[in-house]
């Protein structure tokens, strides 16, 4: 049989921190502190899978496992020299959750378990402190009762406000000795009205109920949904450590915070954290009171500062990575709670990883594991334009709590922010932040507290989910019944609503009213831009970018795209002046019509190319081909035959109403309303993307395909003329068959040939299929007879794959992702079973025909690390993804390659 | 250097059957019965390599092949002791076309070549018959200006006609020599001034340009039509055979005429043909004179006729098939001029292979291979119904050209009939049918001509091409300027306007005015059902019926289907009533709305469910779970968008014009226009096939799927309580993933278990998936796991896999195939490649799961015999196709099983 209990302290450990898995990570820091000699309060840890135990057995612990607590209890009374129980030296204690991953604050906590009426007047006499006893037993029966009974809060509050108001005193700390033992008879009188018994004053009986209590906070609802958020396995249980327990509240030489080894916001190697005197734990992360930066700890109990500080440097070279550890304070001596990797924040993580290198204490595959993809993405959260920033009014400033730059309406709940959010962006605005807010948070752009600090909940939280945060802005006054907020500002007193536009900037903490622009970030310097280097490095998928004018080029370059992935030619046409020309073409009837379109497209898509190539200089471009969706691009057909029928009655409608919105007007495609209807009716069809478009335009049309080449070879020979290292690839779209291929092929090779010979140029390139259908993945071998390169349209694939129309599964995604159909989004994360096979069938089979032929993918599965992953081991040799998703790709390409090999050997 | 010159003659050959690549069906032939001893005239064959060759050599024969066919010429003329240009004694030559496969009248022949002014005197002096002679000329000189120069007929036709007028005859054979000398001037005239040159007297030169000829015809347009409408290569070419004439215009002892071994029309095996007396050959096949019933021949010259007799019998012997031949009389001795495998209806052709069977003359795979799957369908071509025509006038009756009725609209010629094609079925009326009507009978539901026999064009024609047929319908006056006819009936005298509707029956002969109703056929009995056994005897793969109904239930097992491979349980609903609860369904907002409509469906389904378990007794039923195109069933979403948009100039319209036409009255629903529209735009998707259809909607909706089990087994529970012998399949619809399969079967399992629990009864059942998308194909090993078999749809499968709507794909159609892309129409013929191989492959790994796996297929690809021979191959069990296609797929299975057993051995 397995063991379910493992003890520590006093320098050993049963477990170790390797034992995530079956301590949790609270249990397993706690476990190798204890060996590593760090000051840690002794306990042991009930192990995660009694977690699923308790539950198998109706919630109740099984009597083996009560056996073990029992001789896990007897060794750490020995060790502390106290008795659970015990009249004049009680044992107390703490239970609190620790599952395999960190959920903070989503389970319950129980502290100064073990009081009773007798205990506490055992702990008045011995610690020689009434006030300090009976507080810790007021607050054990209030979270006791909150916890382990489900009493609500606010009923304690109650009975709690009441007292201050007949004391008329202010702060808790007025409270004397007599009005807390008041506050806890009446505690004691709702404990029995709820729950029809009297409090429990047996100790034993509080543990268990209370290990219990830690156990079922596993399914309340909040820890379930964050558990769903961040993918956690609900199977995985937590863990129950019960520890002795060390008062941050036993009078001024006590206190307790939370601390960082670097700066979890922007990764400055510091001791980093704040913290309260004569407090408990639960005081600072609650937010309820404001606590004081650690800096100021030396001031008032240099020692401890010191200590604190030591603390920091043998928890980073023990750990190797950034921790964030409690502590509390007890009488000048210094205990630690809990240690763990810490939250951090995107430019965080990036900081320390590089300068952990730098440090030699770790390795940069480390480094680059260190990171995710997502942290890297808040390098390119845009920051607030300081230009726009001069018109608006500034509320003030507060703390950084998450950094980055967020805009949007306000919202003074998450029920109010869900809802604002179906319509545009949310800025959460609340007094304080709690773990139940998490729905909340999760819809809005940014969260701005009233109280609360760096290491509140709100604070985390935000990190975590890579929001920008501003906590502590006392100086909003919110009033949630009339949904608004007033503020004094330089400019006089201003009142916004709920629904008005505010800006906030999560790196300063500065808050504005209204809307202010942004600027985009860049990753070509500083830390990010060392790490990207030891990313491309380390890559085997190289990182182009979908990018379709030379703006976008130019940020992708920024990006560190290397080549472009995929221009598609048909989103050139995307700006008012050209979509007529576009128009113009689709709707020509005849060759004659057709060509006169197509002399106007020419010097468009010509400059184009021009900009794309010199700024991707030295670097690849693949220009995918016209691919018309038709239905998309046309005027719409419903419109149109409403419009026609009501044309009789035109006289009794305002003229404006017809035609007036859309975005050519008719007039200027010099057709009636019923000419235009009759020609786009000919042209819709019925499922869009099964229709007439990718090649089989070109196909029916050879003059488009023609005229498009000729617009890339024009380009190419001008640019090349000015020194530009022009690579050009022309990717044929939607390719079902060899046949088609090589008739769209002939077309684009007889244009290149004829423009390069003219400008007697020599330019290499190569004209490659876009694999979008099944039947092209199914036939690649027979393609790659003729294909120089292959571009994968995981989007499209999944599509057709699925028969599943990225416009329309929305409909039933909820419904599929509910009933476990979907475990991901397939057109987020790629289908490896499905699409996956498919390009693997197509990859492999290609490679005996042409050895050489060239491999990527574009679209936003590219970007998804575990696609890319994939990806890469089926041979892919590069994605492409939106420009902005270029430095996260190439960070999550080098994690695939160090993966992969670290799988190897 | 290979041969390019074969002889025969003289009861022996250079060549022999077996070479039809090389030379032609006919020259195969002829050489074939020289070698049986069968009275052939001598002659060579040149091959059809030659006919490329003379095109690549510029219209010109190579010295090589001119060195060769002089060499066979010299032969040739010692055989018959006869010189080509002899002055006294002249040989003269026929020059005839023959491919590979027989194309009548497709081509070109030259008769009667040899003549010119001296051999005409000689053959004059030596047939002691001026006339005969003079009269051969004209013809050499009209057929040779004609074809070798390219002269219109019309224009000798004015010259004879002028001629006929002035000597004021009616008849050709009142002209005297006298006036066909003077004609014979006025053609050499005519050919002087159409080439510029004199006509050519020389007789090698007339043999050089018309074996040119004969080459050249195989690139005229109605040869080259017809090649690509029986999908005969291009490139095989044409061979021409050079024979010694002879003449069945030598008197009233001479004649020709053509004969089957067996009644091509009904199989029955007796000599079966016609004939002229004094005629040439051409004069037959033409329809100019109608001939005269080859029974007939034996009064008039019995020794020939049995001759003739002999001559079918050696032939069936020798060829061991039904052959088609023709002969001439030279003074009562018969020759023969060639012999084919004859060209025969369906019903023949099912007649003569069983026939021949119980003859011992061929094997009963042989049998099997001689019948064509379109040959059986013409034993499901409906006939009329006697009751009908009581009612309708009867224009008289013509000779049965080819069987089975037809009903359609008039149509005078070619063009008119493709342009009334377009919006109905047409029957083409015609004096008489030429090949260049090859494109109207294409689209014609049926032919009568006024004259011509069963060995016409028009006959040969329409029985090659399935179409009923009657000609020799002389009582029939055309007027093709007015575009109307007249006939005397009984009832008196009756005209048709082009447009009219008429019904024919080819088998009987008859034609009435007017539309009948027709009856469907039946292949229960008869020679047909003697086939159809030895076909499921040799079969490897079932063949089953998509039914819908109980109605097509039952006209499936009458054509032979082996159960039903796919009921579409949306298909039950459309009717009128039916319809308005599926709309009642599909329209419901809630499940209260959803289970009122669930409760309407259910008896509706339980009642056809019995009906077609009865009807299939004994046979497995796959029935698929609701697959609802949403697009199509719901009220347009334009048309309410218009209407809505009306509504408030409802006043000024026409009440009716508003919500007329929905198929189901708006009010019915007892919604509101724009309430009907918002709803139907809710539920609208952008690409209805790729939408919200198949299982999804039935995860979505879980009562729906238990509401349509429930149906499928209460219904077997009372069929079987009956004695019926019910084996009831589930389908799950457009399945992507094991986790949607298992959601829909564990709810279809727990309704059967419940509902076989409660009535006791123990009823085997399978729950499989439906195959049509590609990902369910790609993961058909997971699949497996929990489906107990597999229904392929290929129809879905090659939208999926292709990216190509079925709806939308003929836009581009024609320019695919004009361009080589494709071969075939992808929905009509199943792409092996790509489909197919998608196929295969989930085939193969299924097997590896569950080995006992049931696979199926249906829908229309599963009668197409190539793709069935296909579906045999991967291991398909049983393919599903509509009922009127279960006989030709139950032919066209077990031919794909004795060519796969052929291939092996």
């Amino acid at each position: 049989m397995r063991n379910s209990v493992f003890t520590f302290g006093g320098g050993t450990a049963d477990g170790d921190g390797d034992m995530k898995e079956v301590l949790g990570g609270k249990g397993a820091g706690l476990a190798e502190m204890s060996r590593a000699g760090l000051p840690v309060p002794p306990g042991f840890t009930i192990a995660t899978h009694v977690c699923n135990t308790y539950f198998d057995a109706g919630k109740r612990l099984p009597d083996a496992v009560q056996t073990e607590v029992a001789r896990a209890l007897a060794k750490l009374e020995k060790e502390m020299d106290q008795k659970l129980g015990d009249a004049k030296n009680p044992l107390l204690l703490s239970v609190r959750s620790g599952a395999k991953f960190s959920m903070p604050g989503m389970m319950n906590t129980i502290l100064n378990l073990g009081l009773n009426d007798v205990t506490t007047a055992g702990l008045a006499k011995r610690s020689g402190n009434e006030r300090f006893a009976y507080d810790c037993y007021r607050r054990f029966i209030q979270m006791f009762g909150e916890v382990a009974l489900e009493i609500e809060m606010e009923k304690y509050d109650h009975i709690f406000d009441a007292r201050k108001a007949k004391a008329k005193v202010k702060t808790d700390s007025d409270l004397t000795a007599e009005d807390l033992k008041a506050i806890i008879i009446d505690y004691k009188k709702l404990v029995q009205k709820e729950t029809k018994k009297p409090f429990p004053e047996d100790p034993r009986e509080q543990l268990n109920l209370s290990v219990g209590a830690v156990f079922g906070s596993w399914w309340n609802p909040k820890a379930a949904y964050y558990r769903k958020m961040e993918k956690i396995p609900d199977e995985i249980g937590t863990a129950a450590n019960v520890q002795a327990m060390v008062f941050g509240n036993l009078g001024e030489t006590s206190g307790t915070g939370v601390c960082f080894t670097r700066d979890p916001g922007n990764g400055v190697k510091d001791l980093y954290g704040e913290f309260l005197m004569n407090a408990q734990g639960e005081d600072v992360v609650a937010g309820i009171r404001t606590p004081i930066p650690i800096a100021e700890l030396d001031a008032i109990l240099p020692d401890a500062f010191d200590e604190l500080k030591e603390v920091r440097q043998k928890l980073e070279d023990h750990f190797r990575d950034m921790q964030d550890f409690e502590f509390t304070i007890q009488e000048k001596k210094v205990y630690l709670l809990y240690t763990r990797n810490g939250r951090r924040t995107g430019p965080a993580a990036v900081r320390i990883a590089v300068e952990m290198v730098q440090e030699n204490l770790i390795s940069t595959d480390e480094a680059l594991l260190r990171v995710s993809p997502i942290q890297i993405s808040q390098h390119l959260s845009p920051t607030l334009s300081a230009s726009s920033l001069a018109t608006l009014p500034k509320l003030g400033n507060g703390i950084s709590g998450s950094p980055g730059a967020a805009v949007g309406r306000l919202a003074f709940s998450s029920e109010s922010a869900i809802e604002y959010s179906l319509s545009g962006p949310v800025i959460l605005v609340r007094k304080e932040v709690t773990p139940d807010d998490i729905h909340g948070m999760d819809v809005s752009k940014g969260v701005v507290t009233t109280v609360g600090g760096k290491s509140s909940h709100a604070s985390m939280m935000a990190r975590g989910m890579g929001r920008p945060c501003v906590v502590g802005m006392g100086q909003l006054h919110i009033d949630e019944r009339e949904n608004d907020l007033w503020v004094d500002t330089r400019r006089g007193a201003l009142r916004l609503r709920q629904g008005d536009w505010v800006s906030l900037d999560g790196t300063t903490g500065a808050v504005f009213a209204g809307a202010a622009k942004t600027v985009e970030a860049d990753v070509s310097s500083g830390f990010v831009a060392q790490l990207l280097k030891w990313a491309d490095e380390r890559s085997l998928v190289k990182v182009r970018a979908d990018a379709d004018l030379p703006r976008d080029a130019k940020i992708a370059r920024q990006f560190g795209a290397q080549g472009i992935g995929l221009c598609r030619t048909e989103f050139m046409f995307f700006e008012f002046d050209r979509l007529r020309i576009l128009m113009e073409l689709l709707l020509a009837t005849d060759g004659v019509a057709r060509q006169s379109a197509l002399r106007k497209i020419l010097p468009c898509q010509r400059s184009d190319f021009v900009g794309i190539f010199t700024a991707m200089d030295g670097y690849p471009v693949a220009i995918r081909l016209l691919d018309p969706l038709l239905n998309d691009l046309l005027p719409k057909r419903e419109k149109l035959m409403v419009d026609v029928a009501l044309l009789p009655y035109a006289s009794l409608r305002k003229k404006k109403e017809i035609a007036a919105d859309y975005y050519i007007p008719v007039r200027e495609l010099k057709k009636s309303l019923p000419e235009l209807l009759r020609r786009v009716e000919t042209l819709s069809t019925a499922n869009p993307k099964l229709g007439h478009r990718g090649c089989r335009f070109g196909v029916c049309y050879p003059e488009v395909t023609k005229a498009q080449a000729r617009a890339i070879f024009e380009a190419a020979v001008l640019v090349s003329k000015r020194g530009v290292d022009v690579h050009p690839q022309v990717l044929i779209p939607m390719v079902d068959s060899v046949e088609e291929f090589e008739n769209q092929k002939r077309i684009v090779v007889g244009v290149a040939d004829e423009v390069l010979e003219r400008a007697s140029k020599k330019i290499r390139y190569s004209v490659g299929a876009a694999i979008e259908t099944p039947r092209a993945a199914l036939t690649a071998d027979t393609l790659a007879k003729s294909a120089e390169f292959f571009a994968f349209g995981p989007g499209h694939l999944t599509q057709l794959t699925m028969g599943l129309s990225s416009d329309d599964y929305t409909r039933f995604l909820r419904d599929y992702e509910e009933a476990g159909i979907f475990k991901s989004d397939p057109f987020a994360v790629l289908d490896q079973e499905g699409v996956g096979k498919l390009m693997k069938i197509a990859i492999e089979s290609s490679r005996g025909i042409r050895p050489s032929i060239g491999i990527g993918a574009f679209g936003s599965h590219c970007a998804e690390p575990g696609s890319l992953a994939f990806l890469q081991q089926i041979g892919v040799h590069y994605v492409s993804c939106s420009p902005f998703s270029v430095p996260m790709a190439r960070l999550a390409s080098a994690q695939s390659a160090i993966m992969a090999e670290r799988a190897r050997s």
